[in-house]
């Protein structure tokens, strides 16, 4: 279990990395929106490996086909199944991996858990799970595009410690495209390159955070007590692999403001009151205030390094690892697309949950 | 909807802050557990208010009645319906925030959404609302504690610039409930003590943090890929009232670490293999490692605050408003069983999911 | 688990036939719906015991309190929760069962599944859990009417051997409730009424159907594949305590037509085409046609009779019971109610689901 | 929406009769049971259409694909994607359906409902959707038979008139395989393939009953009060394409009878109380007693009927229809894996359900 997500726009996630193929069921979807595969393609393939020098270089095309629920063009309402087929799934180049268990990955927690593990690449705790997730966002970026002008956006806000200067407000999608490190303040880009190309010399990582702003999000959505936007995006981005934290508006930084510093007042606006300022991130109780719904996710250092480690065999004796896999120095240029997508799912669910609110005249 | 958390062992609350009470249902806790109102009582003088003159003096004595599922001192396996009647629900003190929007509370958000609200101290966006989580986890503290011989312990690491030095391995409830704080640092306790005196005194309030143990957790709980224990507890934690980030293990910290500097290594440890340090928070791939689980729970400052502030009225005209009714001006000390109530949740969710993977021989 | 029903209209029930009384919250009630004690109190005097000489002489008054959800008359969007307490519980007179098992009750199966059993009047076994659900029908009622202008009306049609010949299209619930039966065919009701009183003279009891009408049904409600309203129907009178089968439309009596007799013939209709025949009970695919929907539930003879029968104790050795406590020789008026209120929150959860698909123009 | 079907085994299935494919994704499958493709191929053969001259013609191998969840021969506990390409679809078959509504199918409720539907061979409505069910229920058995024991077997028990005279505690796999008929009661078996063939050849079609029995079933499966396992057997029936009615135990037949007749006396049996009769079906109070289970699920006949009907247009406009596709003048035969399908999947569910119950002391 657990591998079902959302419950108006629900998705429901299969596949290992070095299996036949990754997929995604998506059901909840409304019918009569137009879809193609290339609305899917586009997310894909910011997420996809070998993008660029500075991430890994499997090398894998990521062409989505879309099985059923789409008839000619547009969704009927029924579920959409799309499939991902593995294509340089070089199990081989896992075969010193099947009896020990790497630093920081998955390999021990799952034979704990399971007793019996799919140890090529990491099984189903790979990133290459997070195929099915971009895809499904996609679905829901067209279709919060279509009936409400919601837009979700994220970009890197920092590796290791180069922090980037962003304005949430303003920030463009062709900007945070522009480089390959995905982050839309140049000079902190190329630092940020320098530092993971330094990294990657040295045989080690980095981690980073990964800004998101949601844009044109209406008052009213989430849902108290347990189901607030900031709970339901927090549970979206701590299931991302290598995902270690979660903030929203002034976040851990509201720890060290008063009351009076963080609250948002509220002034008269055109429709009705908006917020002068916006510490709260957009939400208030769990549920939109109108305005830019802003959240970070902090990612760890990628957990393989091209370093020797200790490590024990699955007999529990100690053993020296040494990496020889692909793999990204850095996942935050590819984490951007999977927590848009994270986003877009649960802004999308809130969307579609708001609709059985809203029956009886205000 | 949004009322109900967990899948196994599961919750539904409902309730108003000044309704006829608070309640909740919990569905799933196995038949055979010895249960009494005392264990549910413990942790609700916790949470109550009017504990200290660090809290709200709102007088509610919180005692709950077991209205079902209980038989003969133990659990039955029907739904356990718990219900704590609201005695000190002065209502008229709120008389004057009817027609206008607090800032930062959920008044306005919750207007719309749903354009009909219980105004009455935020009616179900009030923190009484966890009164209903806190008698739930205790249920499945003693569950926990029966079956699994798990302990979960929240305490105050953070109060607006003072920060504890605590030690999560070795902690104890007696430290953390010796001080009005939880926090079992003393030193730290009297400056957070100042601090909150200071902020009320200057009709101001103050957010923090507080840090979070689960010790005793086995290896192999949680699940791949969306119910990651790290995202179940990160809903949890983000679903409670004034609560704005989260993070697990290193967390945001991570950020600034290399791969090589956060990786656990791996030892062999008398019973399978343990990790030499704990930078994960006892997670990896969103199972558990064995080691302890550690995680902190960011909560901004109070928003209600004894100072003039401005906002607008529920006609979006300006207006000054001036706080008068009762409140905590830190939450942080009420906050902990809390966070310990939504952390054994979903730890007892968990554990009884993992039963159902435990059926083939290993 | 297995105490709530539904998804976007959801109810979870809790409570014991001779506990502390009797629960139900409901969550996904839309918000600004008008409701009253008086609302749910109409269809709770229908289900309550000791309503005619039918039906069993337990004297409870079953007066519900609503807890939660409703502020100045109008539901708020929060969780409604609803109380009725137990006042004639005489645990005493059931002593005598706390040691053995009753033929075809759950007491066995209780035992069997928890190893812990409320053996008070059958614990949750009992049919007075069902007050919850007659409740919160009854918000579904109003909701339905409100918004949809859907009623819901259910009759009994046959007890034992007799059958009651009506037309579904129009009976009222005038009829329905003219005779103490609920029989709204007066020559059958007198005929049933002589079943049931000889019956009860001879120490026996008698079962049979509920047939039930849901009219003003739009077109297009329910969901493939395994949410068809059908579906969701069967699974609600199915959790019916005593209820053994279901059929809608023709049912079991299709078996003996041909394709050619069964088919409903398309006809074009003012507003769309509409069915010549209603032999399908108005779901096609899991799908309303917008004709009646048409229904029938099986139920079996009490199971507490009046005479002496052969069972064991629970150290299973073989005994001899004789019937003391209060019951009813036939169901079937009482479960008129029970019926139309699993009936009306299927339709509304359908209902409001149906809001999440009509998003995009047609 | 509607396309899941289980809490802890719960499949997921996609697909359309006309387009790439159908598939199902099974969660919650138990780690470390032994799975291949034979285990999933032999009961979607006795599914398959063309198997002998009782069922359509349409030519598909419906060779299934393990696309993930197994390694090694082993399930993994990670979901289980397959996959069954459409072959024979030949869709132009359907083009003269495209602007009209067939009568008793659901080409208008899909309409009303999305307001756009794959009209080539009932889209998603088809019975092809049960493919995924099947191969999900061949799994459900694997894992039944492996840890408990219990093996489900259904057939044919009545088509149109012709009733057969089965014991279901004695009747086998191979007494049902014998006949093309699926009715182990060889008089009865070739009655009915009379009655098939002469309605063939009249250009109509016929309905019937599947009687089907779970055996090997331990006393405690199945919860109250809204999943008794009876419910969710319901439900699961009447979600099948053509069904029409449900009962368990005498079903409708308890009617006519009284409590006397009806009430199943304990007697004691060698490991715990056992029933003497078996009226109940095996399930009392929504618990499994120890018995076998017993159902019965009644089938429409086939809406596709090889002579003109009368029917309207998309536009509302009255037409005559004569029927040309491939199609099963009974469903009877093939209907037979279907029910047994989603009697393993709602065992299954149970039985891993049960785990949860099962874990303080007796």
């Amino acid at each position: 279990m657990g591998n079902t997500f959302g419950t108006q726009f629900r998705i429901s996630t299969w596949g290992e990395s070095h299996g036949a193929g990754i997929g995604v069921v998506v059901d909840g979807c409304p019918p009569r929106l137009p879809l193609t595969v290339d609305d899917l393609q586009h997310d894909l393939d910011r997420r996809r490996p070998g993008q660029s020098r500075l991430t890994t270089q499997r090398g894998e095309a990521d062409q989505v086909e879309i099985l059923s629920g789409v008839f000619e063009g547009r969704t009927t309402g029924a579920p959409i199944g799309l499939l991902v087929r593995n294509d340089d799934a070089r199990s081989g180049a896992y075969d010193h991996l099947k009896d020990l268990y790497r630093p920081s990955h998955a390999d021990f927690t799952y034979d704990a858990k399971y007793g019996h593990r799919d140890w090529r690449g990491g099984g189903r705790s790979s990133a290459r799970e997070t195929i099915g997730r971009v895809a499904a966002g996609a679905i829901a970026r067209r279709l919060l595009a279509e009936v409400a002008g919601i837009d979700v956006l994220g970009w890197v806000s920092r590796v290791h410690d180069v922090m980037a200067d962003v304005d949430p407000g303003s920030v463009t999608l062709e900007a945070v495209e522009a480089d390959a490190t995905r982050c839309p303040d140049p000079t902190a880009a190329a630092a940020m390159t320098a530092a993971i190309d330094a990294a990657r010399h040295d045989g080690d990582s980095l981690g980073g955070i990964v800004t998101c702003v949601a844009r044109g999000v209406p008052a009213g959505l989430g849902a108290p007590v347990f189901d607030r936007l900031e709970a339901d995006l927090a549970k979206g981005m701590l299931s991302l692999p290598a995902s270690k934290g979660f903030d929203v508006g002034a976040g851990f930084d509201a720890v060290s403001m008063t009351g009076r510093q963080h609250n948002d007042a509220f002034v008269p606006g055109p429709d009705g009151p908006v917020t002068a300022t916006n510490r709260s991130g957009g939400v208030q109780g769990g549920i939109t205030t109108g305005g830019d719904v802003v959240f970070r996710v902090a990612f760890k250092p990628t957990a393989t390094i091209a370093s020797a480690q200790d490590t024990v065999t699955v007999d529990n004796e100690a053993v020296s690892l040494e990496a020889r896999g692909r793999h990204d120095p850095c996942v935050l240029p590819r984490a951007v697309p999977m927590v848009e997508a994270m986003a877009l799912l649960v802004l999308a669910d809130h969307w579609l949950r708001q609709r059985t609110t809203d029956v009886l005249p205000h």
